[in-house]
Protein backbone atom coordinates (compact mmCIF):
# COMPACT_ATOMS: atom_id res chain seq x y z
CA UNK A 1 0.00 0.00 0.00
CA UNK A 2 1.01 3.48 -0.80
CA UNK A 3 0.00 6.05 1.40
CA UNK A 4 0.40 9.82 0.47
CA UNK A 5 -0.26 13.11 2.98
CA UNK A 6 -0.99 16.27 2.39
CA UNK A 7 -0.03 18.59 5.44
CA UNK A 8 0.99 22.07 5.80
CA UNK A 9 3.22 20.44 8.92
CA UNK A 10 4.70 17.80 7.62
CA UNK A 11 7.11 17.22 10.39
CA UNK A 12 4.13 16.29 12.64
CA UNK A 13 4.23 12.79 10.81
CA UNK A 14 7.82 12.02 10.88
CA UNK A 15 8.40 10.12 14.88
CA UNK A 16 4.79 8.94 14.40
CA UNK A 17 4.97 7.07 11.17
CA UNK A 18 8.82 6.10 12.42
CA UNK A 19 8.10 4.25 15.43
CA UNK A 20 6.69 1.06 16.42
CA UNK A 21 4.31 -1.05 14.38
CA UNK A 22 3.61 1.86 11.71
CA UNK A 23 7.82 2.34 10.77
CA UNK A 24 7.98 -1.97 11.13
CA UNK A 25 5.31 -2.35 8.15
CA UNK A 26 6.94 0.23 6.22
CA UNK A 27 10.27 -1.94 6.74
CA UNK A 28 8.38 -4.95 5.82
CA UNK A 29 7.40 -3.56 2.86
CA UNK A 30 3.90 -3.59 3.62
CA UNK A 31 3.30 0.43 3.39
CA UNK A 32 5.46 3.21 1.78
CA UNK A 33 4.58 6.90 3.08
CA UNK A 34 4.89 9.93 1.59
CA UNK A 35 4.15 13.10 3.39
CA UNK A 36 3.91 16.44 1.09
CA UNK A 37 3.74 20.23 1.98
CA UNK A 38 1.34 21.07 -0.29
CA UNK A 39 2.83 24.96 0.03
CA UNK A 40 5.15 23.70 -2.37
CA UNK A 41 2.17 23.15 -5.35
CA UNK A 42 0.96 26.96 -4.87
CA UNK A 43 1.10 28.61 -7.64
CA UNK A 44 2.07 32.00 -5.70
CA UNK A 45 5.61 33.05 -4.93
CA UNK A 46 4.43 33.71 -1.41
CA UNK A 47 3.12 29.90 -1.14
CA UNK A 48 -0.22 31.24 -0.14
CA UNK A 49 -2.58 27.94 0.47
CA UNK A 50 -5.26 29.94 2.29
CA UNK A 51 -7.90 33.41 1.56
CA UNK A 52 -10.65 34.91 2.66
CA UNK A 53 -13.89 33.19 2.56
CA UNK A 54 -16.45 34.83 -0.01
CA UNK A 55 -19.60 36.11 1.94
CA UNK A 56 -17.39 37.20 4.58
CA UNK A 57 -16.78 35.82 8.53
CA UNK A 58 -14.31 35.02 10.58
CA UNK A 59 -11.57 32.05 9.64
CA UNK A 60 -9.38 31.17 6.62
CA UNK A 61 -10.53 28.70 3.87
CA UNK A 62 -7.91 26.79 1.86
CA UNK A 63 -7.82 27.82 -1.61
CA UNK A 64 -8.64 24.91 -4.25
CA UNK A 65 -5.46 25.21 -6.50
CA UNK A 66 -2.37 23.54 -4.48
CA UNK A 67 -4.30 21.19 -3.45
CA UNK A 68 -5.69 19.98 -6.57
CA UNK A 69 -2.19 20.06 -8.53
CA UNK A 70 -0.41 18.48 -5.24
CA UNK A 71 -3.52 15.56 -5.58
CA UNK A 72 -2.89 15.40 -9.29
CA UNK A 73 0.45 15.13 -9.01
CA UNK A 74 0.24 12.26 -6.69
CA UNK A 75 -1.95 10.35 -8.79
CA UNK A 76 -0.29 10.62 -12.11
CA UNK A 77 2.91 9.85 -10.74
CA UNK A 78 0.90 6.31 -9.16
CA UNK A 79 -0.68 5.40 -12.36
CA UNK A 80 -3.12 4.05 -10.19
CA UNK A 81 -6.90 5.41 -8.85
CA UNK A 82 -5.92 6.59 -5.41
CA UNK A 83 -8.52 7.17 -2.80
CA UNK A 84 -8.43 10.87 -1.51
CA UNK A 85 -9.65 11.44 2.05
CA UNK A 86 -10.57 14.66 3.57
CA UNK A 87 -10.22 14.41 7.39
CA UNK A 88 -12.65 16.90 8.05
CA UNK A 89 -15.74 17.54 11.09
CA UNK A 90 -18.46 16.73 8.82
CA UNK A 91 -17.23 13.67 7.53
CA UNK A 92 -18.83 9.88 7.96
CA UNK A 93 -17.33 8.87 11.37
CA UNK A 94 -14.49 6.32 11.11
CA UNK A 95 -14.84 2.85 12.41
CA UNK A 96 -13.16 -0.38 12.54
CA UNK A 97 -15.57 -1.75 9.38
CA UNK A 98 -13.77 1.82 7.38
CA UNK A 99 -10.48 0.45 8.46
CA UNK A 100 -11.28 -2.87 6.77
CA UNK A 101 -12.54 -1.07 3.63
CA UNK A 102 -9.34 1.25 3.12
CA UNK A 103 -7.00 -0.85 3.89
CA UNK A 104 -7.55 -3.27 0.10
CA UNK A 105 -7.11 0.04 -1.33
CA UNK A 106 -3.62 0.52 -3.20
CA UNK A 107 -3.01 4.06 -2.90
CA UNK A 108 -4.32 6.59 0.05
CA UNK A 109 -4.06 9.79 0.12
CA UNK A 110 -4.98 12.23 3.25
CA UNK A 111 -5.83 15.46 3.21
CA UNK A 112 -5.13 17.94 5.94
CA UNK A 113 -6.42 21.25 6.34
CA UNK A 114 -4.97 22.94 9.74
CA UNK A 115 -7.69 25.18 11.24
CA UNK A 116 -8.85 26.41 7.67
CA UNK A 117 -11.94 25.61 6.16
CA UNK A 118 -11.92 23.84 2.79
CA UNK A 119 -13.12 25.24 -0.02
CA UNK A 120 -16.21 23.29 -1.15
CA UNK A 121 -15.00 22.62 -4.50
CA UNK A 122 -12.10 20.40 -3.20
CA UNK A 123 -15.14 17.78 -1.90
CA UNK A 124 -17.05 17.89 -4.51
CA UNK A 125 -14.41 17.74 -6.95
CA UNK A 126 -11.46 15.75 -6.00
CA UNK A 127 -12.41 13.95 -2.63
CA UNK A 128 -13.87 10.53 -3.30
CA UNK A 129 -13.83 10.09 1.14
CA UNK A 130 -14.53 12.66 4.15
CA UNK A 131 -13.98 11.02 7.43
CA UNK A 132 -14.49 12.64 10.88
CA UNK A 133 -12.51 10.28 13.42
CA UNK A 134 -15.04 11.53 15.91
CA UNK A 135 -17.39 14.73 17.71
CA UNK A 136 -14.70 16.66 18.75
CA UNK A 137 -12.86 19.30 17.32
CA UNK A 138 -9.51 19.39 16.58
CA UNK A 139 -6.87 21.83 15.18
CA UNK A 140 -6.08 19.99 12.34
CA UNK A 141 -6.32 17.01 10.26
CA UNK A 142 -2.97 15.83 11.03
CA UNK A 143 -4.09 13.64 14.12
CA UNK A 144 -7.01 12.49 12.60
CA UNK A 145 -5.00 11.28 9.10
CA UNK A 146 -2.39 9.21 11.92
CA UNK A 147 -5.47 7.86 13.37
CA UNK A 148 -6.58 6.38 10.44
CA UNK A 149 -3.20 5.31 9.12
CA UNK A 150 -2.95 3.20 12.48
CA UNK A 151 -5.96 1.69 11.93
CA UNK A 152 -5.50 0.63 8.35
CA UNK A 153 -1.68 -0.52 8.37
CA UNK A 154 -2.10 -2.80 11.36
CA UNK A 155 -4.40 -4.65 9.08
CA UNK A 156 -2.06 -5.31 6.39
CA UNK A 157 -1.17 -8.54 5.84
CA UNK A 158 2.20 -9.70 7.53
CA UNK A 159 2.44 -6.31 9.61
CA UNK A 160 1.48 -7.75 13.44
CA UNK A 161 3.21 -10.18 14.97
CA UNK A 162 1.85 -12.20 17.38
CA UNK A 163 3.06 -10.65 20.47
CA UNK A 164 1.08 -6.97 19.06
CA UNK A 165 -2.19 -8.89 18.28
CA UNK A 166 -5.18 -9.58 19.60
CA UNK A 167 -5.57 -8.27 23.05
CA UNK A 168 -6.93 -5.01 22.45
CA UNK A 169 -9.20 -6.02 19.19
CA UNK A 170 -12.19 -5.27 21.14
CA UNK A 171 -13.99 -4.09 17.98
CA UNK A 172 -13.17 -6.90 15.85
CA UNK A 173 -15.16 -9.58 18.20
CA UNK A 174 -18.32 -7.37 18.31
CA UNK A 175 -18.10 -7.30 22.53
CA UNK A 176 -15.75 -5.46 24.97
CA UNK A 177 -13.17 -6.91 26.26
CA UNK A 178 -12.84 -8.85 29.50
CA UNK A 179 -10.77 -7.91 32.50
CA UNK A 180 -6.64 -8.78 32.29
CA UNK A 181 -4.40 -9.74 35.01
CA UNK A 182 -0.86 -10.38 35.46
CA UNK A 183 2.00 -11.32 37.80
CA UNK A 184 1.86 -10.55 40.93
CA UNK A 185 -1.13 -11.85 42.04
CA UNK A 186 -1.40 -10.12 44.70
CA UNK A 187 -0.54 -6.40 44.50
CA UNK A 188 -0.37 -4.39 47.35
CA UNK A 189 -3.07 -5.99 48.56
CA UNK A 190 -4.88 -5.76 45.30
CA UNK A 191 -5.55 -9.64 44.04
CA UNK A 192 -6.55 -11.44 41.00
CA UNK A 193 -9.71 -13.16 40.87
CA UNK A 194 -9.37 -16.62 42.50
CA UNK A 195 -10.74 -18.03 38.67
CA UNK A 196 -7.78 -17.04 36.93
CA UNK A 197 -5.13 -18.89 39.31
CA UNK A 198 -7.09 -21.64 39.35
CA UNK A 199 -5.99 -23.94 36.26
CA UNK A 200 -9.25 -24.50 35.34
CA UNK A 201 -9.66 -23.61 31.73
CA UNK A 202 -13.72 -24.32 31.38
CA UNK A 203 -13.63 -21.75 34.51
CA UNK A 204 -11.58 -19.41 33.02
CA UNK A 205 -13.29 -18.98 29.36
CA UNK A 206 -16.82 -18.77 31.33
CA UNK A 207 -15.54 -16.24 33.68
CA UNK A 208 -14.15 -13.70 30.80
CA UNK A 209 -17.15 -14.84 28.61
CA UNK A 210 -19.51 -13.29 31.37
CA UNK A 211 -17.01 -10.25 32.46
CA UNK A 212 -17.27 -9.50 28.56
CA UNK A 213 -20.91 -9.87 28.56
CA UNK A 214 -20.83 -7.61 31.77
CA UNK A 215 -18.62 -4.74 30.93
CA UNK A 216 -20.21 -4.69 27.14
CA UNK A 217 -23.83 -4.39 28.80
CA UNK A 218 -22.58 -1.89 31.66
CA UNK A 219 -20.27 0.42 29.03
CA UNK A 220 -22.07 0.06 25.35
CA UNK A 221 -25.44 -1.99 25.60
CA UNK A 222 -25.06 -0.91 21.81
CA UNK A 223 -23.10 -2.75 21.05
CA UNK A 224 -25.47 -6.04 22.36
CA UNK A 225 -27.79 -5.29 20.29
CA UNK A 226 -26.09 -5.68 16.77
CA UNK A 227 -24.24 -9.23 18.55
CA UNK A 228 -25.40 -12.48 17.81
CA UNK A 229 -25.33 -14.23 21.52
CA UNK A 230 -24.46 -17.79 21.62
CA UNK A 231 -27.11 -20.19 23.60
CA UNK A 232 -24.07 -19.90 26.70
CA UNK A 233 -24.00 -16.33 26.60
CA UNK A 234 -27.63 -15.75 26.97
CA UNK A 235 -27.35 -17.72 29.89
CA UNK A 236 -24.90 -15.25 31.01
CA UNK A 237 -26.55 -12.20 29.98
CA UNK A 238 -29.88 -13.40 31.72
CA UNK A 239 -27.63 -14.12 35.27
CA UNK A 240 -26.23 -11.04 35.07
CA UNK A 241 -29.48 -8.97 34.60
CA UNK A 242 -30.78 -10.40 37.63
CA UNK A 243 -27.73 -9.61 39.33
CA UNK A 244 -28.45 -6.40 38.45
CA UNK B 1 -2.79 23.42 32.86
CA UNK B 2 -0.25 20.14 33.36
CA UNK B 3 -0.29 18.00 31.08
CA UNK B 4 1.97 14.03 31.83
CA UNK B 5 2.00 11.13 29.53
CA UNK B 6 2.93 7.58 30.15
CA UNK B 7 4.47 6.06 27.17
CA UNK B 8 6.85 3.66 25.92
CA UNK B 9 7.15 5.64 23.02
CA UNK B 10 8.00 9.14 24.31
CA UNK B 11 9.34 9.93 21.13
CA UNK B 12 6.23 9.78 19.44
CA UNK B 13 4.75 13.29 21.01
CA UNK B 14 7.89 15.48 20.38
CA UNK B 15 6.75 16.59 16.75
CA UNK B 16 3.14 16.91 17.65
CA UNK B 17 3.37 18.55 20.59
CA UNK B 18 6.33 20.89 18.88
CA UNK B 19 3.93 22.16 16.19
CA UNK B 20 1.42 24.59 15.64
CA UNK B 21 -1.10 25.56 18.58
CA UNK B 22 -0.15 22.90 21.03
CA UNK B 23 3.65 24.47 20.59
CA UNK B 24 1.82 27.66 21.09
CA UNK B 25 0.27 27.06 23.98
CA UNK B 26 3.44 26.11 25.76
CA UNK B 27 4.76 29.19 24.38
CA UNK B 28 2.05 31.47 25.73
CA UNK B 29 2.08 29.29 29.52
CA UNK B 30 -1.30 27.94 28.42
CA UNK B 31 0.10 24.51 29.71
CA UNK B 32 3.51 22.14 30.33
CA UNK B 33 3.77 19.26 28.75
CA UNK B 34 6.08 16.07 30.12
CA UNK B 35 6.24 13.24 28.65
CA UNK B 36 7.29 10.03 30.78
CA UNK B 37 8.83 6.60 29.92
CA UNK B 38 7.17 4.25 32.74
CA UNK B 39 10.16 1.92 32.05
CA UNK B 40 12.25 4.18 33.94
CA UNK B 41 9.96 3.08 36.36
CA UNK B 42 10.21 -0.89 36.69
CA UNK B 43 11.47 -2.14 39.36
CA UNK B 44 13.16 -5.14 37.61
CA UNK B 45 16.95 -4.75 36.38
CA UNK B 46 15.14 -5.62 32.58
CA UNK B 47 12.88 -2.95 32.55
CA UNK B 48 10.03 -5.16 31.64
CA UNK B 49 6.41 -3.35 31.92
CA UNK B 50 4.44 -6.27 30.73
CA UNK B 51 4.00 -10.29 31.09
CA UNK B 52 2.08 -13.00 30.03
CA UNK B 53 -1.74 -12.88 31.48
CA UNK B 54 -3.10 -15.31 34.44
CA UNK B 55 -5.34 -17.68 32.20
CA UNK B 56 -3.75 -17.64 29.27
CA UNK B 57 -4.32 -16.45 26.08
CA UNK B 58 -2.11 -14.50 23.34
CA UNK B 59 -1.04 -11.25 24.35
CA UNK B 60 0.58 -9.53 27.11
CA UNK B 61 -0.52 -7.41 29.97
CA UNK B 62 1.09 -4.16 31.31
CA UNK B 63 2.06 -4.44 34.90
CA UNK B 64 0.38 -2.58 37.41
CA UNK B 65 3.83 -1.91 39.59
CA UNK B 66 5.60 0.59 36.97
CA UNK B 67 2.28 2.37 36.12
CA UNK B 68 1.25 2.95 39.53
CA UNK B 69 4.95 4.32 40.66
CA UNK B 70 4.70 6.71 38.03
CA UNK B 71 1.22 7.86 38.23
CA UNK B 72 1.95 8.31 42.19
CA UNK B 73 5.79 10.08 41.40
CA UNK B 74 4.02 12.54 39.13
CA UNK B 75 1.00 13.26 41.43
CA UNK B 76 3.24 13.86 44.71
CA UNK B 77 5.60 16.41 43.27
CA UNK B 78 2.31 18.28 41.82
CA UNK B 79 0.35 18.22 44.87
CA UNK B 80 -2.64 18.38 43.51
CA UNK B 81 -5.52 16.00 42.68
CA UNK B 82 -4.66 14.87 38.73
CA UNK B 83 -7.08 12.66 36.37
CA UNK B 84 -5.78 9.70 35.53
CA UNK B 85 -6.72 9.06 32.22
CA UNK B 86 -6.72 5.85 30.38
CA UNK B 87 -7.06 5.30 26.45
CA UNK B 88 -8.72 2.18 25.66
CA UNK B 89 -11.56 0.83 23.43
CA UNK B 90 -13.55 -0.32 26.33
CA UNK B 91 -13.37 3.31 27.48
CA UNK B 92 -16.38 6.13 26.97
CA UNK B 93 -16.21 7.57 23.84
CA UNK B 94 -14.43 10.88 23.73
CA UNK B 95 -16.43 14.13 22.98
CA UNK B 96 -16.70 17.57 22.83
CA UNK B 97 -18.45 18.19 26.25
CA UNK B 98 -15.75 15.95 27.39
CA UNK B 99 -12.97 18.35 26.22
CA UNK B 100 -14.61 20.91 28.17
CA UNK B 101 -15.04 19.03 31.01
CA UNK B 102 -10.93 18.08 31.05
CA UNK B 103 -9.82 21.92 29.60
CA UNK B 104 -11.23 22.65 33.29
CA UNK B 105 -8.98 20.47 35.60
CA UNK B 106 -5.58 22.27 36.71
CA UNK B 107 -3.17 18.49 36.07
CA UNK B 108 -4.34 15.57 33.37
CA UNK B 109 -2.00 12.46 33.24
CA UNK B 110 -2.01 9.96 30.27
CA UNK B 111 -1.85 6.23 30.58
CA UNK B 112 -0.85 5.14 26.74
CA UNK B 113 -0.87 1.02 26.66
CA UNK B 114 0.88 -0.09 23.22
CA UNK B 115 -0.75 -3.45 22.00
CA UNK B 116 -0.87 -4.97 25.45
CA UNK B 117 -3.66 -4.93 27.50
CA UNK B 118 -3.77 -2.81 31.25
CA UNK B 119 -3.85 -5.04 34.31
CA UNK B 120 -7.78 -4.73 35.60
CA UNK B 121 -5.71 -3.37 39.07
CA UNK B 122 -4.77 0.21 37.04
CA UNK B 123 -8.10 0.44 36.25
CA UNK B 124 -9.70 -0.05 39.65
CA UNK B 125 -7.46 1.56 41.60
CA UNK B 126 -5.64 4.11 39.72
CA UNK B 127 -7.73 6.00 36.79
CA UNK B 128 -10.60 8.28 37.36
CA UNK B 129 -11.15 8.56 33.20
CA UNK B 130 -11.41 5.82 30.67
CA UNK B 131 -11.51 7.35 27.21
CA UNK B 132 -11.83 5.88 23.77
CA UNK B 133 -11.56 8.59 20.96
CA UNK B 134 -13.66 6.34 18.80
CA UNK B 135 -14.77 2.56 17.82
CA UNK B 136 -11.76 1.66 16.01
CA UNK B 137 -8.73 -0.88 17.15
CA UNK B 138 -5.18 1.47 16.95
CA UNK B 139 -1.84 0.32 18.01
CA UNK B 140 -1.51 2.15 21.23
CA UNK B 141 -2.80 4.42 23.12
CA UNK B 142 -0.17 7.67 22.12
CA UNK B 143 -2.69 8.66 19.02
CA UNK B 144 -5.71 8.64 21.63
CA UNK B 145 -3.57 11.19 23.68
CA UNK B 146 -2.40 13.71 21.11
CA UNK B 147 -6.18 13.93 20.18
CA UNK B 148 -7.14 14.33 23.29
CA UNK B 149 -4.55 16.93 24.21
CA UNK B 150 -5.24 18.67 20.92
CA UNK B 151 -8.90 18.84 21.42
CA UNK B 152 -8.43 19.93 25.41
CA UNK B 153 -5.66 22.52 24.63
CA UNK B 154 -7.13 24.72 21.81
CA UNK B 155 -10.22 25.22 24.23
CA UNK B 156 -7.64 27.03 27.25
CA UNK B 157 -7.81 30.95 27.39
CA UNK B 158 -6.29 32.30 25.57
CA UNK B 159 -4.60 29.81 23.57
CA UNK B 160 -6.51 30.18 19.64
CA UNK B 161 -5.69 33.57 18.35
CA UNK B 162 -8.36 34.87 15.75
CA UNK B 163 -6.81 33.50 12.87
CA UNK B 164 -7.37 29.63 14.24
CA UNK B 165 -10.66 30.04 15.80
CA UNK B 166 -14.27 29.43 14.48
CA UNK B 167 -14.70 27.79 11.04
CA UNK B 168 -14.25 23.89 11.97
CA UNK B 169 -16.10 24.30 14.69
CA UNK B 170 -18.92 22.32 13.42
CA UNK B 171 -19.79 20.74 17.32
CA UNK B 172 -19.91 23.75 19.07
CA UNK B 173 -22.97 25.20 17.03
CA UNK B 174 -24.86 21.83 17.51
CA UNK B 175 -25.20 21.79 13.46
CA UNK B 176 -22.71 20.41 10.70
CA UNK B 177 -20.51 23.85 9.10
CA UNK B 178 -22.16 25.22 6.00
CA UNK B 179 -19.95 24.75 2.85
CA UNK B 180 -17.00 27.37 2.24
CA UNK B 181 -15.16 28.73 -0.65
CA UNK B 182 -12.37 31.38 -1.22
CA UNK B 183 -10.78 32.88 -4.68
CA UNK B 184 -11.35 32.42 -7.42
CA UNK B 185 -15.00 32.29 -8.39
CA UNK B 186 -14.15 30.33 -11.34
CA UNK B 187 -11.66 27.37 -10.64
CA UNK B 188 -10.99 25.38 -13.64
CA UNK B 189 -15.04 25.77 -14.38
CA UNK B 190 -15.67 25.08 -11.32
CA UNK B 191 -17.63 27.86 -9.71
CA UNK B 192 -18.57 29.91 -6.28
CA UNK B 193 -22.74 29.74 -6.09
CA UNK B 194 -23.78 33.70 -7.13
CA UNK B 195 -25.66 33.92 -3.62
CA UNK B 196 -22.19 34.37 -1.87
CA UNK B 197 -20.65 36.57 -4.38
CA UNK B 198 -23.73 38.97 -4.47
CA UNK B 199 -22.77 41.11 -1.59
CA UNK B 200 -26.53 41.01 0.11
CA UNK B 201 -25.57 39.72 3.66
CA UNK B 202 -29.11 38.59 4.29
CA UNK B 203 -29.23 36.35 1.67
CA UNK B 204 -25.38 34.87 2.64
CA UNK B 205 -26.76 34.40 5.80
CA UNK B 206 -29.95 32.60 4.73
CA UNK B 207 -28.00 30.60 2.38
CA UNK B 208 -25.68 29.33 4.76
CA UNK B 209 -28.47 28.72 7.08
CA UNK B 210 -30.58 26.50 4.85
CA UNK B 211 -26.64 24.69 3.43
CA UNK B 212 -25.69 23.82 7.05
CA UNK B 213 -29.53 22.89 7.64
CA UNK B 214 -29.19 20.28 4.50
CA UNK B 215 -25.30 19.29 5.47
CA UNK B 216 -26.78 18.39 8.91
CA UNK B 217 -29.97 16.90 7.92
CA UNK B 218 -28.20 14.84 5.02
CA UNK B 219 -25.18 13.34 7.09
CA UNK B 220 -25.95 13.38 10.55
CA UNK B 221 -29.78 13.63 11.68
CA UNK B 222 -29.04 12.74 15.02
CA UNK B 223 -27.59 15.90 15.83
CA UNK B 224 -30.76 17.72 14.25
CA UNK B 225 -32.86 15.52 17.15
CA UNK B 226 -31.01 17.35 20.00
CA UNK B 227 -30.82 20.94 18.42
CA UNK B 228 -33.04 23.22 18.83
CA UNK B 229 -34.17 25.13 15.84
CA UNK B 230 -35.30 28.80 15.63
CA UNK B 231 -38.34 29.83 13.61
CA UNK B 232 -36.19 30.47 10.61
CA UNK B 233 -34.75 27.34 10.96
CA UNK B 234 -37.80 25.28 10.94
CA UNK B 235 -38.99 26.89 7.87
CA UNK B 236 -35.73 26.40 5.51
CA UNK B 237 -36.19 22.73 7.04
CA UNK B 238 -39.05 21.91 5.57
CA UNK B 239 -38.16 23.74 2.50
CA UNK B 240 -35.26 21.23 2.25
CA UNK B 241 -37.67 18.17 3.09
CA UNK B 242 -40.04 19.59 0.61
CA UNK B 243 -36.79 19.22 -2.35
CA UNK B 244 -36.22 16.22 -1.21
Amino acid sequence: MKIDVLSIFPEMFENVLGSSILKKAAEKGAVTYNVTNFRDFADNKHGTVDDYPYGGGAGMVLKPQPIFDAVTHLSEGAGDKPRVILLCPTGVRHSQKKAEELAKEDHLIFICGHYEGYDERIREHLVTDEISIGDYVLTGGELGAMVIIDSVVRLLPGVLGNEESPLLDSYSSGLLEHPHYTRPADFRGMKVPDTLLSGNHKNIEEWRMKESLRRTWARRPDLLESYSLSETEKKLLEDLKKEG
